[in-house]
């Protein structure tokens, strides 16, 4: 768990971005009803709801539905009182103009028609630095053109192209001053564009570039997002069913290296990647314990603090506040997800907690 | 598959620099034909022939045969009609002035002896980008003595020093503007610089800088080669045979994260890194069929274009146009290669199709 | 092993500074002697003794017992003839300007108390470089304000935040001017700082970032010392045991990519450290030997030289050569380890050896 997490060694109260799943929906399909997989996002319920939807206006929708997927896009999300964050993603390219005028436009209709009623916009396919300068240009422009206040609307970029991954310490540190919020792997694109081959073991992990993006969004309170997994479905002896160990396998790789959350591409994903990412109930209750031990340790004067026969300095005790500050974060717009997951009175000791060190 | 496969999305007619195989032979043995490895290079017929040549002159050649090696190369090379490229490898050393003083008179000597009848030549052991720069401005004096057009001539890199690992991003952007074709990995000096330990289970892999090598090549035009491997033969119950496992192995590890080519010592190699660096007549079939279908349903006007039950975008694309293009890029310089491994009319709707996405 | 043993292609007598062994000692505990560690530290024995004892007034010293801490380092470090390097850890953090006013009162004690009776200071929890620079600052002055001779002092830091890992190519750079010595990894604070999670099966490897610390010590004569293992004690039906295997593994991985050293919390996982990162009676046998066969047919004059059926080439001569070079900086200082694991007359050869390659 990334974002305003870590740094501050002693806040209680700020803020968490949180985004365990980022889930896309094709913006227009072929079918009768050609919102339905946006619809069905927007109306998940229950940990079948992302925290973030994002309305996909690039890849998933197809060259001749580009305007109806956007007509969809616009409709459709000022009817829904959707509890997390909204963030199409529009088209562009790093070696295509054409791709990144078709975004501009898409920009410009989406804060023009809903404005803060979306978070953020999603840009795949950014190159270098001057790239995402681009594409955050693209955004402060539309803002302005629609009347919103500077810096209400975000940006968050696909990495997926070796100029990206080669620049992106130099695109993090944009974060710092800007309205840049994530960092997402995409793996089909990037594979492709180094010549990565499937020997018949699957796609290349990118174990480095993952590691390099939970360093570089650490480094500069940013989220990072890991990379669509496809393989849906599995067949076993005829029959066809939803691969959920090859999709919590890659979700639980992301978790471990500190990957704030994953992309979803199907409600049942989305379920999964919200609970990985999420402390377990017997996380939770642990380190609740943990900061009331030292609490009170603390209050009673004595320096040297040992819980469970483990002394607690303050890197020990960093991670006994990310799973309750993760918590509250996902309390906040979730509580249908935390009040089914935890116990009532824990949950209550973790809101009520004092999480400060010092 | 890297240089200039995946960076123009529409073009179909890109002259793609292929190196499956980077073969280097010793300039001169301790034999009582000196030239014995390099002829036989030059030679070579069939998947036993590499797409680049690589005379040796540094570790290969032994200290007092330096100069009998450069002159086999100076004999040798005009004499044989090679269809791929020839690198000779010259000495230098970030480290060492004798070493480089070496390499600029090898350099001059081959140029002015050999023109472009060698397309570049490789330069080890090179460190900072700063030295890179000392080998760029080497090869562009010798150029120029040699009344050869500026450019001509180009340059590969061993990186093989931690100055240069360190480096690579930077040495990587001299792809841009330059004469830098090739970063190939050196792991032994690599390993001895950084004091690597063999504890019984072989060299380090050194996955990280493999991963960054083959992307710093992707976002700058370049190729990317992976190491020696010198365990050539094995032993089992008193028998000793070539380890085909073992390179294999190493090779395909290698093409799974979008290196170009390998490095070879010996024929048999040469045969196993040109066939595992080529798309298999399996793979070449489905993506003709896939792209044919793709080109007929855009003739049809249907937008969204599903094949084998899967959505085409730009980046699903991209990977059936990859097989197509290495596939017409070794048919120019080795069309036995291919003819032996294709079906006919697969290479020829292979080598006729329209491979454009929009 | 990194330190000024592999760029210089023929010096023979560099002095290495050797750390196979970091072994912290907490300043003070709570008990009738609070410096029982630091003194056990400091009157290790055999290869109980680490090259570097660092008292650690950091997280291994409770809130309460800071100034008792510093007192024990300064009262017990002139008692003793340490025959290693003693290296005190102070309390910093890059982003909490009271640590890092705590860590410059210690720094300015122990060189106003202690002088070069200490070699250096460890710095914890630096963020991006121009944290490190703000850490050599702090030495700088104090070493003034002592009185000592300008670089008599040097530094080390732990790397540990995103930020450092971030900068750690332009931390490193450092290296080449000033009293910065070794990079040193601290796996738990940066494993809460990038919200890692142990699902089960233990805290993230960082393989990119080890890798890289690696590269960056070689490329800037600097150490690079592994992590803490803190799982020092293992169950079996009953039996608490020491946890042998599970340290020798983490050593062994970190001695493979190049590591100089280990991190140790305790007497017997520096007995491990010590004896992993320093070559066996067998590899310095066999690299002495093939020292001696290279030098006498050199001087025969029979340039390419074949040892043991494997041509000679500088980048081999140079994995002997570090074998011979690192058991001589470990005689130079803890000559019992040496004399206990190597034959004598072997020990005797390496000792005299011309290690030179020209």
């Amino acid at each position: 768990m990334t974002a305003n997490t870590t740094n501050s060694t002693s806040s209680t109260n700020t803020t968490i971005t949180t985004c365990r799943t980022f889930q896309t929906a094709p913006a227009a399909v072929p079918r009768d009803d050609t919102a339905k997989y946006l619809r069905s996002g927007l109306t998940a319920e229950g940990f079948q709801a992302p925290d973030w939807l994002v309305p996909d206006l690039e890849d998933g929708t197809a060259l001749d539905m580009k305007s109806e997927g956007l007509e969809n896009v616009c409709d459709l999300v000022p009817d829904h009182d959707f509890p997390g964050e909204i963030w199409p993603r529009v088209q562009w390219s790093y070696d295509d103009e054409g791709f990144r005028e078709q975004g501009r436009r898409e920009i410009d209709t989406l804060l023009a028609e809903l404005g803060t009623k979306i978070d953020g916009v999603v840009v795949p396919k950014v190159g270098r630095r001057a790239d995402v300068e681009r594409a955050l240009t693209a955004v402060a422009d539309a803002e302005s053109d629609a009347g919103l206040q500077d810096g209400s609307i975000d940006l968050s970029v696909i990495v997926e192209t070796a100029r990206a991954r080669s620049d992106l310490r130099e695109i993090a540190r944009l974060g710092a001053d800007s309205r840049l919020t994530a960092l997402v792997f995409g793996p089909v694109d990037y594979t492709a564009e180094l010549g990565g081959r499937d020997l018949g073991d699957g796609r290349p992990q990118w174990d480095g570039l993952l590691e390099a993006m939970s360093n570089e969004a650490s480094a500069n309170d940013l989220l990072a997002i890991g990379g669509p997994f496809d393989d849906l479905f599995r067949e076993r002896s005829g029959v066809t069913i939803y691969n959920a160990d090859g999709y919590a396998d890659q979700v639980e790789r992301e978790a471990r290296i500190g990957l704030d959350g994953s992309w979803s591409l199907y409600p049942k994903q989305t379920i999964q990647a919200n609970r990985i990412h999420m402390p377990t109930a017997t996380e939770l209750e642990r380190d609740v314990h943990r900061i009331e031990a030292f609490n009170e340790a603390k209050a009673a004067g004595t320096g040297a603090v040992t819980i469970d026969g483990q002394m607690v300095d303050e890197a020990t005790f960093k991670n006994f506040r990310n799973t309750v500050e993760t918590v509250r974060a996902i309390h906040r717009t979730r509580p249908e997800q935390t009040t089914e997951l935890y116990d009532d009175g824990v949950l209550k000791r973790a809101l009520d907690l004092d999480v400060s060190y010092r």
